[in-house]
């Protein structure tokens, strides 16, 4: 099952991407009511079931192309990022590889939905992409077990890290950088777990204007998916909705020489074989 | 004016501490119903200055003692920490200064309220304290200059930086050690702006025990709080009730020789002249 949030005629809403050609959106607010008025709600409320077996009955839908995708998860609880996750970015930053996984935050309002542009602000030119593969939590809690980390996921989701690197690295935390309004894209649905073989893996690619910038594929994640949901949880309870941001691999921009940085008009696209397409245009702010 | 976010009889609510000795609570929640179900959505909707003249109307009063506290915004939309902001605590970091602040996130679930006990948690014996000054935003912005960054600002509480520093250093990342469940504190009350003269000088000492080990001034801040909150507005747009941590002073306990570590059955206070004191035990998970 693809689910998104979106705004349709101005109010917020979340529904279902069905129709042979995922062309269409089955409004699930209108079916959960006050049971559950957002996405993070339906999944804390363990409804993804009941939501699947309301799509095959609904009749009712809308083109896809009328509504406004917002982020997958407008309002999550938290954004926990996982930095050097895969061998060859490690090496191009020249850090090591450390036991516990290098973690930082984003907020919400760091985020654009899929087709919405990523916003490069006039403090900086130096807008860089960094593709990865969101996870969507969907049953909360605190020190889950790797063996048990699997049924802890609600679903996934392509993710576009996007960084302004000069105020990443301006200071020891990479928290400003990692935080410009609008630069992070996060779309354009969870596929839901049921469609995904734990542990199976996936295929990540970015472009940027058509060209592959970054390839890689989830084997080769130094830390895990159940080991990121298991050191997390350790220290902080995991909750519905919660989104943990896997790791992007070698090929950013800010290494390449020389550095390629995303200017207004770009299209940057992260694809991963199971979840489909997140493309975002890039304007100044 | 003295604001708290409590819970009383079970039901989460907000209000004013009175009384000649402090040790009085005007229900906020009550008198403004659905105008503002919590102290977030007070101070964003403008209504501080009507809040303090409800108190001054009002006849019915709880003991503070009958309330349990929160903390004092128990769902602020982000918590920036600023870090290396005392001249004393960068060099016992062995840092250097940095024209840019260095932030840090925390998230909501690793705080807790006045009285409420800071947990050391199974993972680590490496609990250390933080004294600082916290500001909670009133009225939002994006890209606030620093002269009239004192206009956004809703109030001032006392705040507990708790670290689990081993986990804080094994990454390039501090977050996983300065967002352990339940490690900072934030209370007891937020004094209201107009009780503090803007760019006041406020002393903040942090005492273990009894025992003074931290002591500074805010003329001391490498980055101002006007500074800071321009800062960060210039990336990501400040919204009420979010959080600023303005940064601790030297005398850490990581860096003592040899290292002072919080133990269950102590007590760690955070006073600042012109706000209270944050007083916290602690105990083990």
């Amino acid at each position: 099952m693809k689910l998104i949030s979106y705004q349709h005629n101005g109010i917020d809403s979340y529904g279902a991407v069905t129709g042979d050609r995922a062309d269409r959106v089955t409004d699930l607010r209108s079916i959960f009511g006050s049971r559950a008025t957002d996405l993070k709600a339906l999944i804390a409320a363990g409804l993804l079931d009941e939501a699947a077996a309301s799509i095959a009955n609904a009749d009712a839908t809308l083109p896809l192309s009328e509504v406004q995708l917002l982020p997958v998860i407008p309002n999550p609880g938290k954004i926990v990022c996982v930095g050097l996750n895969y061998g060859e970015h490690v090496r191009e930053t020249g850090r090591e590889i450390t036991e516990k996984p290098t973690l930082f935050l984003r907020v919400a309002e760091s985020q654009v939905a899929h087709g919405d542009d990523i916003v490069l602000p006039p403090e900086s030119s130096k807008l860089d992409y960094e593709g990865e593969i969101a996870i969507v939590i969907g049953r909360g809690g605190r020190r889950i077990g790797e063996a048990d980390a699997w049924n802890h996921i609600a679903g996934y989701a392509c993710y576009n890290d996007g960084s302004i690197r000069d105020w990443q690295t301006a200071t020891p935390q990479w928290t400003a950088g990692k935080n410009f309004w609008r630069t992070g894209g996060f779309g354009p649905w969870m596929i839901t777990r049921d469609d995904i073989k734990d542990n199976q893996v996936m295929t990540l690619i970015t472009r940027l204007n058509g060209r592959e910038m970054q390839r890689t594929t989830t084997d080769k994640l130094i830390h895990s998916i159940p080991r990121q949901i298991a050191h997390i949880s350790a220290f902080i309870p995991l909750a519905a909705g919660d989104v943990i941001v896997t790791g992007t691999p070698g090929g950013v921009g800010a290494k390449r020489t020389p550095p390629v940085w995303m200017k207004p008009g770009d299209i940057v696209e992260v694809e991963v074989d199971a979840i489909g397409v997140l493309r975002n245009g890039v304007c100044a702010e």
